[in-house]
């Protein structure tokens, strides 16, 4: 096997001859250097990422982008789904430092800064959809998600709304997620408007069902909101639909405005205004971040990524 | 590192002492049974998904199904994505053979089945969106697409419909892709009504741009047909919303049904008729199929799975 290992790496030492029946045998065993082997002295040449789940479509921009910078580089990536829960991200992290990779980029993880670090002491990290400038030990990458929830509620108060409430998503714990920085946005606009005493903020959960009832208590309970910003389009596009079956005129009875401008949005029988956060972007800088992290080992790089707001119809 | 492995692996021969002293020593350094070593003597838990994209949101539906399955028999699934182009398949399987992967699970590859059935000759392999019932190194799993089809044309020639066309994806050498299958069941359907004189396919990229020339043309083009079976949402979404900012009326100037189901399609201002293929329950099919291939080497198994007609506002 060293003079396969030779012959495949141009090694010294070598003769024709040998060269040649190494070549042969190589072709007939069907031969390949295999990552594992290499794994276990370095590098795979794959990049773990993570991700919350597949149903929404802002995942498949952010991933395109990883994907085709990790690719110039000749990296690979490989996918996995933790489901927004702590054991299922830590399994698939270890399953991903077991399997040798390069290093691991995780989208909106749920675990805590702690545990995040305890990882990134394991292998070069960087977290995407996660708030934490603070970090050292990782690298993050995020739309700045504050900045674009105040685009949100300054375009629906210049629209003459005041009654604006939030829908977003259950608090967590450590409030690193982004629906934490979209609501600090929302009340930051709504402050500075003078209109802190209208602000209502609605949670739910984001595995919306048949008719969830937060929704449905929303459209049907007086007093309404004259509009409504909602953290997430797959909040904003149910309370759209559900609005006008009601038959409420959008934006007159009732304005909304989404967050991720996801393909469905753009359609015009939907219309609904929301925030880009240029996923694509977002993952071509997190894979640039990553390569420099595996290539140079750098210490706690946070970028921001500026949104900006589309208007259609529903505002 | 032997005493070590004897210890986590409660072999014999080791004594108290010696247990202890080592428990302390992998807690101080962190110590786990790496997959990549383990993989060199066999399984790693972990099978493998190539995924053709991540924008079509049937893939969702379809990986969640296979995530469930292979979980509760403790398997990770790792994903990647193959964008459809050959050399980036091969080099995506390669990549998770040598990862010493368990099994890999190819959703609608465009390897041909030589191809295929050379990487099955190594790893043991699945395949969904790939018919090819002769097969006898890898599993397939598939909706019936011919009978999918059929049922959207019988549907449409229920309605009154004759000038039936078909909008579907350019031909692929070989013919295994589902839209083959799909315009296979157009014909069967439209022949079987003496509607053969009628039949008119044409041929779009599934990468739409912002106005593409085909659908322009097919709804600007006279004669226009009365109806069109698109081979998928990801065509008849776009078609269904520029008919109606042309001010086509759908269904009365035009029917429109589609394929998949996804979730847009199912939204009130969208109304799209379309095939459910039960995506979860195809990728269930296919992880089971899978834990059985790598527990007693089947040979050959072919699923074929019965789609039904949801029929919406738009045919």
């Amino acid at each position: 096997m060293a003079a396969v290992s030779k012959v495949l790496n141009n090694g010294y030492g070598v003769s024709a001859d040998m060269r040649d029946r190494v070549l042969r045998s190589v072709e007939k065993l069907g031969y390949r250097p295999s990552f594992a082997a290499r794994g276990m002295r370095g590098a795979t040449d794959t990049i773990g990422v993570l991700l919350v789940d597949m149903r929404n479509p802002f995942l498949a921009g952010l991933t395109e982008g990883i994907k085709s910078d990790l690719a110039s580089e000749g990296k690979v990536m490989m996918m996995s789904v933790g489901e927004a829960e702590m054991s299922i991200e830590s399994s698939l992290i270890d399953a991903m430092i077991d399997m040798r990779m390069d290093g691991v980029i995780l989208v909106a993880p749920c675990l805590t800064t702690d545990i995040l670090s305890d990882y990134a002491s394991q292998i070069p990290t960087v977290v995407i959809g996660h708030h934490d400038p603070e970090a050292e030990g990782f690298d993050t990458v995020n739309s700045d998600d504050c900045a674009g929830a105040q685009l949100a509620v300054e375009h629906l108060i210049a629209r003459g709304h005041e009654d604006i409430w939030m829908l977003t998503a259950p608090l967590r714990p450590g409030g690193k997620e982004v629906f934490h920085m979209r609501e600090r946005g929302y009340r930051l606009a709504m402050e500075q408007a003078g209109l802190a005493d209208r602000m209502h903020v609605i949670r739910s959960d984001t595995s919306l069902g048949d008719n969830p009832d937060e929704l449905v208590a929303l459209l049907d309970d007086i007093p309404r909101p004259g509009a409504v910003f909602c953290w997430s389009d797959i909040h904003a596009i149910p309370l759209l639909t559900m609005a006008r079956e009601r038959g409420l005129r959008v934006p007159r009875d009732l304005a909304i405005v989404g967050y991720d401008n996801t393909p469905t949005a753009a359609l015009p029988p939907i219309g609904l205004t929301s925030v880009e956060q240029h996923a694509d972007q977002l993952g071509r800088q997190a894979a640039a971040t990553m390569l420099r992290r595996v290539a140079e080992g750098s210490h706690g790089k946070h970028v921001l990524i500026q949104p900006n707001l589309v208007p259609r119809a529903s505002s």
